[in-house]
């Protein structure tokens, strides 16, 4: 068993998600390919990085990530900083052959994005861009299910992420309702999202028509900016110039159809990231809120007995369980980052396809670059 | 109590829907305004009129519409034909001064939905669009909400009918798939009735952009044109000429957005008529294949107990539920119809207000209509 | 088809139930071997019967059951009476000859049941015991399943009827409170439902061990004693002195093991009649609050797809429905009594099986018999 | 911020659950009153306990739980041994002064496990009987809303745990299914835990009637006694002398009555613990495979608006939701371990309540003693 040197670049909230995942990967896959080593946490200077690594339990703390990147000992970069950050170190990381790994959006504009694509691809490393959705175990049997021809010829996908964390007019301008920070709202937050999973289990998007909304445009500017959601309104507003939702229809290669809607004004969603998709054969659906169930209709079932049927994906015989606990002891949104990291080892050993790759994440900022082009055009565009 | 004789244009799967709900109204509501008198159901020539009025329990048969609708003995007329004839015999039974109900969708041409509405509203007489799901309790419930505050400004609208009785590609061409007897697919059958919700539940669309599908485009011939969804397949194959399934994105003139999609290529939908309103106060959704709950999501509640309600619509206190059972003792489908027949006797006798009229009929066609032209155009339409 | 003539004594809510199924049955099965004719309705002297049977549509009213019972022209004796003339009535109808359908519970005492159903055997008159709820269409196609195999060996019934009705303790001493009128509370009112649901889908209880409890012993005495549940209470205080709650565990013959509860103090069950049965090779359960939905769950599914499955029972090829409306166009709680009625002409006219029986109505009273028993020795007692 | 120094005794699945919570309590609670040392791992002689001690993250491993609970820098001793080994090992960890964690059931015999109470109490350490569901945030948060007042007085306890893993006739006698190494079947492994949520949500049982039932009595034996729900069937049979399912009736001191049933051939029951509790204000209902959901109805909403409330347990007002993640991103059932050890180094360092205390398991034991004397006796047993 092979042992793997790791640095994580980024300390927020990510930070913490993915740090737990290194930790814990070995207690759940004592018997993979290789476990990991938490080497080396990098913050931003001025960031209490110490603590950081303390509590997450990393070896020790830096401020410098090109001193990082450049480093000998390590042999994975997993890259959790703000957006603009992310082509920067990925380059030089995969300019140093190492494999890297790098939070979604993949980058803030097309440009950076296809050049990071180019990168890792022109260095041969391992690369990931993590949209963890893919391995929560539900979904992972769903595409199982859909590559053992469960749904045969697909008809329509079908995908709504719906929160609601800005419904109130009080809440502050935070860092992600604001274009030069975030790039976009809901679409690149949690629209991205669906674009990946359309991707992953459906097709490719070819053309679609979009619109994209804010309903508040004013909010009051943050008293200090401390980052992050919880920091607290002060005196002044300030302005959103982000999408509060966007909605687009879409035609896929496969000759499919689908809607996309994301949106942060829908009271009762706190992370409600679900999708349907339509088959000849049936049909299977998700809801990240209930991210232990998938839902099935097979119209191959005895025309009496047809139904949804809940599944509780909880079984050794389903993807990425035997993992973890006995049936009906259920995982958390957590642990797709524990499957991410798990299969990202594998791949860095034994060379094994590690999806979704940076040219993954690349179409995903296509697919966004076409929604809003086309809420500009008011036309339907291309995906190119 | 006063009766008021009726007459039924129709002896289809309508007529036997309507013909329930007029035999049942007095039953349920004894102190109503009025009770109806079955008087004459009227059928097509060469139909077996005479046995549909034994079965469903009216006085006399005719196979004459125009001598029926001319009749003084009639109060009300009921028309449950084909799309074709609704102008010719609402138009002439709103000359004759008699309240005039009318099945949706209002007509086959904007035209004629036009002179239908002119012509009701001329003569002055009571008249009903018959969109019967606005008389589900439940959804009478949530506009009753609605109007008592609990959505405050309303942001989006969300709503899909999705049935799978044409998934199977040797399903033959029957009436509803030939634009010639249908005029359109999925669009007008079902599209329709989630127009009239988002009109009566949010607001008025004023433009919007659309999609519509066909994903079969030839299906086996009837062996005999009988018309209805149980007759057999034939040798030879036609060309289907509507959609299977119709999606569009649109603006409420309330500035609210909304998404529509209605299809009949969703396995696992059986008549999943299902729509989601979000607001700045709450949410509310409803599943026509649970017709009796209403989920509701109220961001006034206490924070850490705020969730999605299931409310169980079968309480005395709630719309249209002390005509029938006790609590938890459900009514069914057919009851919206009872519900209406009720509503329009009161219309006639009291003066009462009858939503949806031809007008809403109209203007339900109008945005179909919009839908039609976006396909068309791939632009975004008003509606006007 | 055959005409056949029906007398319904009694006018309450059972009556308006009953009725509404005489009055319907033809148009949802117009091709049976018979169609009834309402010809007189019954109630007690001093009661408007002629209200009833102008609202409920009988030709005639009377107040004398004994010359309706007499009556030559006379075919099937519906019987909605309070418990006490259920067995006059009953054993006076089977000895003219007549077919007869009482309502549960059978009688008010053991004696007089078993007196009904030896009469009626003695006589070789069509019986039915009306118990409902066997004919609500999934609980019809629980049976079919079990028939066909679905579970194999059972071991376990598990069932549970909630309401929470008289959960307030302001509200007054009705009828059903009262030993004297109603000869237990929850136990015989909706306890004899899941005992006539076991006895159908699982086996006979041969021994139990029970508990009954009264939470509230005091409640306001009615102002004016006007029967039925939305009356107000008046002054003063009596005594409630039937059970609020009864539970017991049993031993079926076939080996199974079960617990039932009946109880009218759980907030949140309206009508929650639901009851689940396990088996070698699956499962099924089913909730009354979701009538036209059965769930059921296969171990021999897939391993990595078996879950529950919620089964929409609106399709033709199941039982009853194609009576009705097309798929996902529900039914509610009346069409038990439809189907009831249906079911009572064919065994009047073609001789088929009628189930349950004044004997099988006769085999709950023992069951519930035997819970009393046992909540007064505090020891497991045999059902003989 | 304080270090305690931890032992954990065992290495089986509850080894793996515990030293993930002990691994990984820093993390998720920073803010702590202490953070844990995972000093050593201790298993069986023979053991490879070394392997353990690397994958959990132990720093030393051990083959003698007496020099490991004798060593001074120890200050938590945590015991998922066998339970035939809790009593030693708590007994002398209490008489050194260390704090004790031991998993549930306390004891394999009530002297036993009454012996430990005693020891602890008279040591004054703090003490802690393993229950982790009393720490799923949904029914720490159903602890506080009813006392908060959200029940009011309680008439319903209703449990059922209900799992399905050992149906199958073929599968193995492993050492659950033998009397002599469980103690008991279905009913100390699963009737425990609803046995201590009742005691922690409702009241104390003072008297209960019960029936054992086993379904199948002969099983193949393992090919080889390797322990664990995995190992193979070898040849020959033996005989299964524990409980497949356990059912009582119970009174609690507070007036309430329950229903409780614990059974392993429930098929589609993977670890379905679920209760509801009925009170004169509302109820409360929980299913362990929905860890992240609290079912609520209350008698004081809005009579048109009374339904059952689904509320997702993950925002940051609600118990231990904080520590974790955004809305809607879940957590699991291993984080109720680390909510456990969080609460008992509070306690150990803060001197905050920790329950339940071994005087709260042995509770537990003395109904499930009652259950069995039940069963005997075919009588109600008092619970002493």
């Amino acid at each position: 068993m092979k042992e793997l040197n790791v640095a994580l670049i980024g300390c927020g909230f990510m930070g913490k998600a993915h740090s737990n995942a290194w930790r814990s990967v070995r207690l759940f896959y004592p018997n993979a390919a290789a476990y990991p080593r938490l080497k080396v946490i990098c913050g931003a200077p001025g960031e209490d990085v110490q603590r950081y690594a303390d509590i997450y339990g990393w070896e020790e703390a830096s401020q410098d990530w090109q001193a990082t990147v450049a480093r000998d000992d390590i042999d994975i970069i997993d890259i959790v900083t703000p957006g603009k950050l992310h082509a920067p170190i990925a380059i030089a990381a995969a300019q140093t052959g190492k494999a890297v790994s790098c939070e979604k959006p993949l980058a803030n504009t097309m440009e950076e994005a296809e050049s990071m694509a180019d990168a890792v691809e022109k260095a041969g490393v391992v690369n990931l861009c993590s949209f963890n959705y893919r391995r929560v175990p539900a979904v992972a049997l769903a595409k199982q299910l859909i590559e053992e021809g469960f749904l045969g010829r697909v008809f329509h996908w079908r995908a709504q992420y719906l929160q609601d964390w800005i419904v109130d007019p009080s809440f502050p301008l935070v860092w992600r309702l604001q274009k030069s920070e975030a790039g976009s709202g809901a679409l690149g937050d949690i629209g991205a999202h669906i674009v990946d999973l359309s991707h992953y289990l459906c097709g490719r998007v070819t053309e679609l028509t979009a619109h994209m909304e804010t309903f508040i445009h004013e909010r009051p500017l943050l008293a200090e900016v401390t980052g992050g959601l919880s920091a607290e309104a002060g005196s002044g507003m300030g302005t959103v110039d982000v999408d509060d939702a966007a909605l687009w229809l879409a035609k896929f290669d496969n000759g499919a159809i689908g809607t996309f809607e994301a949106t942060r004004f829908a009271p009762g969603g706190l992370n409600k990231n679900r999708w349907e998709i339509n088959g000849e054969h049936g049909s299977i659906r998700f809801n990240l809120e209930r991210l232990t169930e998938l839902e099935v209709f097979s119209r191959k079932d005895p025309e009496h007995i047809q139904g949804w049927k809940t599944i509780q994906v909880s079984q050794s015989v389903q993807p990425y369980v035997a993992a973890y606990w006995p049936p009906g002891h259920h995982i958390g949104w957590e642990h797709t980052f524990i499957n991410s990291v798990h299969d990202l080892m594998e791949a860095v050993v034994n060379g094994t396809e590690m999806r979704p790759t940076f040219r993954d994440g690349l179409y995903v900022q296509k697919v966004l670059g076409a929604v809003e082009a086309s809420n500009d055009s008011r036309q339907w565009e291309k995906v190119l």
